[in-house]
């Protein structure tokens, strides 16, 4: 009785996903769905390919649809329109735009009868579930999230559309004194400037303005002009040798003080690193996967989001073998 | 409509709970139950005093018991009694003895129609939801927990029965090459002596045996004999300046391989430090205590642990609000 799994999207984090599945044995790839010509499609396990129709029509037969897409323009139609046939999951990842994804996505699975949970990949996700807990086990405190340090994929996108750029990877960084700031509980206010640095490796056109490039990136409002950012500007073998991995990490801190005068500190460090932030993040997709399908069949719908699951529910392993042997 | 807490036990658990709830607006201490003549005791906020009979007649006038009695002799037979009554939060230790302890707290509770939270601490507790969080997210790997370094009052305990030693405190120390092992996933088999060290000050009479003393601590089986183990003598003095702190601390380690080859390396590092181990501890209850109402409200019954909430049921905050502010 395997949980049927079906990956909707076959990118970097489809690809992701049907590598964790191996990591699972109660779970099976039935196949990926695309928008592009399944004949065109060769999946690394040679698992087979089909229309992205068959989920929109319900004539696939898998048990949760793992919606890989990505949040901009295609998981804000995607998750409501399959979540009307199929329990599904998401790493809808926008954070501004959530409450509206999660109101769409609610109602169309409400309407089917199905569950779906949105945003649950490392953060929004693993990192959101240990915000909440920071926040209510320990109440008088205050929680920082630091990125990296890691490969940004907006950022590099946003170097990569400056005119004269041929490619472009940039790190986030965390400060580490301010990270170290906040777990002893002296930080004051922070600015983006003093949490994270930006480094950005350029490969430019060979005629192209260094310096206007470097120029541009560094005075880009939003993405880099809050922060200290570093330009390197590399060769396109550079680029491929030191920087295809897409390594990412981060932190979240809550600390506190405990006691009736307070004075007592206390603090609660949640620190992940990930060799591969497409393949780590499509294994924690995979539990919330099976959570959902254990809602689904305890006769729940609707939408849900990693605060709603109970962290049994993330396992294959019964609540008894749970509470023997890890509780 | 605030949640009526009522505190059962005035040890240092107890405390730990009374000093928390002033962090929690949508709480209320309504007062102190103790065996103890109730005239005898003295809370430290001003709150009252009454008799444990109160609870186990079911005439007090609380929404959740917090019992904050022993897990070796007293919580056994308190937290079934008064979970026949009142919804209850415990934190129950003693994990061996965890699935009986669940299975008679479960027949009570589901008889009353009561919830009880069981194990609500950090260890059972907090660490309990990071090993399954772990264990799920990365399948592929190995979990490993190291404690302290704190003080163990089971050990501080063992030393204090050694006849000629007036006091004692136990630190026990997580060993940093055990812990970086783990993180870069080149640790092999851990024995307890490789991942931590014990650090004993004792007061000794002053015409005991010291050498007779040291060695009944180091070789004191189970407790001492597999570890390395230091035994400093000190004054009465310096153990009150130096050693008058319940300081704790610990980590859950999840190091995995991603991938379809595995060669990945994803690590989920969960790390807790505390001044005070009975405040943090109170206060990490006092967030069980708020979903055990809510679990009970939803008209659920019977026994549940960490791994049964939802973390939203933690938070006083509407589900609206956790998702816009914490997703």
């Amino acid at each position: 009785m395997s949980i049927k799994i079906g990956i909707c999207g076959y990118g970097n984090i489809g690809k992701g996903v049907e590598a964790a599945i191996k990591d699972n044995p109660d779970m099976e790839l039935v196949g990926v769905f695309s928008r592009r010509d399944p004949k065109s499609i060769v999946t690394k396990t040679g698992a087979p390919a089909f229309s992205i129709d068959m989920l929109e029509n319900g004539e696939a037969d898998v048990d949760v649809v793992m919606l890989c897409s990505g949040s901009a323009t295609d998981l804000p139609k995607q998750t409501p329109a399959i979540a009307a046939k199929y329990c599904v999951v998401d790493s809808f990842d926008t954070h501004a735009a959530i409450p509206e994804h999660f109101a769409a996505v609610d109602e169309a699975a409400k309407k089917a009868g199905t569950c779906a949970l949105i945003s649950g990949g490392w953060d929004p996700g693993l990192f959101s579930m240990l915000r909440v807990l920071g926040l209510c086990a320990l109440p008088n405190g205050r929680t920082e999230t630091f990125w990296g340090r890691g490969v940004s994929q907006g950022h590099s996108d946003a170097i990569r559309r400056i005119e004269g750029v041929l490619d472009a990877r940039q790190y986030t960084v965390p400060v580490p004194e301010a990270v170290e700031a906040v777990r002893n509980g002296t930080a004051g206010d922070l600015t983006p400037r003093m949490k994270h640095r930006r480094e950005c490796y350029v490969v430019a056109a060979e005629n192209a303005d260094r310096k206007r490039i470097e120029q541009a990136i560094v005075t880009m409002p939003h993405y880099f002009d809050e922060y200290d950012t570093t330009v390197t500007f590399i060769s396109q073998e550079e680029m491929k040798r030191d920087h295809s991995e897409m390594p990412h990490a981060g932190l979240v801190l809550r600390h506190a003080e405990t006691g009736l005068s307070g004075g007592h500190q206390g603090l609660i460090d949640f620190e992940l690193k990930m060799d591969s932030n497409p393949e780590f993040t499509g294994s924690v997709l995979l539990s919330f996967a099976r959570a959902t399908v254990k809602m689904h069949q305890h006769g729940a719908s609707g939408c849900f989001t990693p605060l709603d699951v109970p962290l049994a529910y993330l396992s294959p392993l019964s609540r008894e073998e749970l509470i023997k042997k890890y509780l």
